[in-house]
């Protein structure tokens, strides 16, 4: 089937239900999607959108395309959860259903206000000659569940940037609204953030790109997003074009952060000591990730597992993408560490001690301590002569690495952007691990988070050994995982 | 909206896509729906089918009709559980996509064979002029989760029996292999169940109505459905129009049992000592059960909570009925006892010990036991001044029994039929109860599973509160419980 342009931004009603139906059931039985991280009921998901607590429970929107595995018509899909891990799919939020948005919903964020939460998001408005006017909108969802859409376009497009003007956040700080929107210099070509305040919601003034670097962030910067960790302002971005001179990264396009010391946003100032963005994620596939502060006091991170512009082995299965676990976001020696939320034990169930050469399952977690001073692999989801599967290539010695790879495991993965990621380490250290795997999906936390992998992989389903190389001195427990979806 | 023949009738790929997905999310938002209970994604569902244990997991297969509250064009869909419990929704199994279904695949039963497992359903073929010809079909499901519809009519309709001739249970028994098909009998308009012999699952020969009491069963019996518990013959049966003189019943529909000594088959003959069946469930909603026996040894029960020709008052949320927990059978003093499956336990969560006018919300167990020579009323979700919810009026003294009164609900649900089922206990023993509530759904098992009662009914969201009888002496633990759905 060739998804042309038109094909892909055919409106929804003039889809059919039974094909519908078709591609719920084949994403509903395929064998690689994940059952205890979010997945789309069909076709593709991809943004976290509106990520928020709202009415006593957690809301998590997903930008959504129902009808195939491809960027067509976007809307917005939504999730509920008392704990941030068992969801619950409540259906189409935000349909692309006015002039405003009809080329699609695009991403946002959300906002409780006045008792109502408020999901601001980009309208991807195209012309009959298909010219893109982005306009940034509101709908509003009441404690019922019902939308209602605000007809105003609460930040018209600057005359300084380009069509590339999207993913708003809104937020509250010290008494005033702001927004942050991803946008693109039109003279000098290069991503930015833009500012934006009000007193009303309403009126909107524009403070100006956020300057929180010197450096060139390449293009466009999508998916702008502040958050207060341990007191501190840090800002999650996915820089498009930024040379890898700046930053090393290399997956097609980066999703980075910054930690700040203060910020001051009528300034459109972020005062920081870091030269330079970090990698959020050191595996291949997390990009979009949006944080908020939750009234627990904690600030809670999601990403996308996927990529703009590339496709995965599944996509063929009537589905793409999922999304990470929520990890909650901690400052310790001035990084960024992401922690799993205490409510993923909860789906734990058969714990076992780990022995080179066991079956594992492809729906598991493995927590393990590789001693220090060793070199070795360990092998996931591997066949029996372990000459498959997912490997992890550790050295706790003096060259202290974590590599890796995923260039044994069928069939590959995006392999023009490389098969292997290499996390350095301290020297001489036991290396503590706490592996996450839902069928096609890894999540791999470094010592409490210090560094987080993200990674899709594709093994036989049978392979289901966990392998060490011979004599690795190594503890670990492995326990089953619950499915939640 | 009116449901016209012709909408019920529609094809599904007449239907849009935009439609569906309305139907989903307003299902998805109910406030009413089940969590821990399966129900539909959207529209109907009724009859379970093809409760099997099939390829290392649990099977479970519902008539549906995805497209509204309603009895319109029916299809199979399908959910997989590892443990009875935990269910994973599996889209659409088998569609009514040939002429021989062309009105409905209607209900039937699985057996595993050759690797797959054989779904037996009875094609409801309506002629343009509306008469029905029943067709029993075979769709053949593979390891893949792929279907392939057999050609043949296996049994076509006997010369004796009226167009009321459906719902086919196959399986095998000592070596041979059998249906039985719920029939009406031409010329005293009576229900039966009439009995098929194979050698070869393709050349079937009659050996006539099976004989298990020579009572009047009403003008048709839907659903019959041959299981083995502890060794002993047990039919569960839904008579028709069965007098009430016969057995008494409160519901439009009775759903009975009879346990037999032995069977016969070839000769049709089911031996009892019982001398009329009895009510399988004693509340004001269970229709259509089917059971099985599980490699495991165990005879499980699903019911369909709902009865046929009624509505209920959450139709109007896009979705209708739900079917109970699964239920373990055991036969005791010449009853058949039904238990919840060890697995739900793993459901529970926050353990609390009850007190009056403590606070449950809509999502929970309650185990409980109310000691002997007392009399009173336990409140479920029940306003604070306990004159709205549900009561348990109980006497443990000499008069003792249990009278469950659903008409201090709001609202009512078709109390033509009553608003009371009253469940005789033996005198001066402690009552034994284990209710579980999920939303608009409970379950009281009595006395270890001497008796079961299941019931819809509709609290205010808010009323949450458990109270009892003042003085009342009651040892109680309330769990709240997980969702799975």
């Amino acid at each position: 089937m060739t998804w042309t342009r038109e094909k892909r931004y055919k409106k929804y009603q003039d889809w059919g239900a039974q094909e519908l139906l078709e591609l719920q059931t084949k994403a509903a039985n395929s064998k690689t999607i994940t059952h205890y991280h979010i997945h789309p009921i069909s076709g593709l998901i991809n943004d976290p959108n509106g990520f928020s607590y709202y009415n006593g429970e957690y809301h998590l929107f997903c930008q959504a395309y129902p009808f195939g595995p491809v960027h067509g018509l976007k809307s917005w899909i939504h999730f509920t959860s008392p704990d941030l891990v068992h969801w619950q799919y409540r259906g189409q939020a935000i349909n692309p259903d006015t002039d405003k948005d009809n080329a699609g919903a695009y991403s946002g964020s959300g906002f409780v206000h006045n008792g109502n939460l408020l999901l601001m998001y980009t309208g991807n408005h195209r012309d009959p000659d298909w010219t893109r006017i982005p306009y940034q909108l509101i709908d509003e969802m009441d404690q019922k569940g019902h939308f209602h859409k605000w007809d105003e376009d609460l930040i018209p497009q600057p005359d300084h940037v380009t069509e590339h003007f999207r993913d708003p956040q809104l937020f509250e700080h010290e008494g005033q609204y702001f927004v942050l929107v991803g946008a693109q210099d039109k003279k000098t070509k290069t991503g930015q953030i833009d500012v934006f305040a009000s007193n009303d919601l309403h009126n909107w003034h524009e403070d100006g790109y956020l300057h929180f670097t010197d450096k060139d962030m390449g293009y466009m910067i999508e998916c702008p997003n502040l958050v207060f960790v341990d007191q501190k302002p840090v800002l999650i971005f996915c820089p498009q074009g930024i040379d890898k001179s700046v930053v090393h990264y290399d997956n097609i396009y980066p999703n980075m952060y910054i930690i700040g010391d203060q910020v001051d946003l009528s300034k459109a100032e972020f005062k920081t000591n870091q030269s330079s963005p970090l990698n959020l994620d050191e595996g291949f596939d997390v990009y979009a990730t949006q944080a908020f502060n939750a009234p627990d006091g904690n600030a809670y991170a999601v990403s996308w597992v996927g990529l703009p512009d590339l496709s995965y082995p599944s996509d063929n299965e009537g589905w793409a993408n999922m999304y990470s676990q929520v990890k909650r976001l901690e400052i310790k020696h001035n990084k960024l560490y992401q922690h799993p939320v205490k409510a993923i034990e909860s789906l734990r169930y058969d714990k076992q001690e780990i022995t080179s050469g066991m079956q594992t399952g492809n729906q598991y977690e493995v927590k393990l301590i590789i001693k220090k001073g060793q070199k070795g692999q360990l092998h996931l989801n591997a066949n029996q002569d372990l000459t498959n599967g997912l490997i992890l290539d550790f050295d706790t010695g003096t060259d202290a690495k974590l590599i890796i790879d995923r260039g044994q495991s069928n069939p590959l993965v995006n392999s023009d952007y490389g098969t292997r990621r290499t996390i350095p380490l301290n020297k001489t250290e036991d290396l503590d691990l706490d592996i996450f795997v839902d069928h096609s999906l890894c999540e791999i936390f470094v010592n409490d988070g210090e560094h987080v992998a993200t990674l899709r992989f594709f093994a036989n389903e049978g392979d289901q050994t966990i392998g060490f190389t011979a004599g690795t001195q190594v503890n670990g427990i492995l326990w089953k995982m619950k499915s939640i979806l």
